[in-house]
């Protein structure tokens, strides 16, 4: 069966988000009043799985091998579809 | 008050989505049955603004005035908070 990964990727609390500093620091110079940018990467995967636990485990395995590096980064996934 | 919306920035349908075919493509390299691998950009931005409606526009506004390109990428907004 197909099923829909969304694989959210985003930095640890405390890791410098150069990205999400470059957009702050261009938001100031147009004259927006904001706090804080943090930028995430989400993957929306279709991937074959016999159940919705075999997609989420392969998610895992997808972020674990490819996607995350889990010194810097946490990975969230939602399964959807089947 | 402070809203925090979360901007998902990703391309129109019919675009070539290169890191996404990357992805994929490393994906079947490793091993993994996967149909298609979509990438998508989010940033969640913590504002200042007056109402809900208020703190939209102005995600609207940066969306278009900094962090997508309407020739190629749709743009989904949502916010929290307040």
């Amino acid at each position: 069966m197909i099923y829909k990964a969304e694989v959210r990727i985003q930095l640890k609390p405390g890791v410098m988000d150069a990205e999400g500093e470059t957009v702050q620091r261009s938001f100031r110079l147009l004259g927006f009043s904001v706090r804080s940018v943090n930028s995430v990467r989400v993957y929306v995967i279709e991937l074959d799985a016999n159940s919705e636990d075999d997609a989420r485990a392969k998610a895992v395995d997808m972020c674990k091998r490819l996607l995350a590096n889990p010194v810097i980064q946490d990975y969230f996934i939602k399964i959807e579809g089947g």
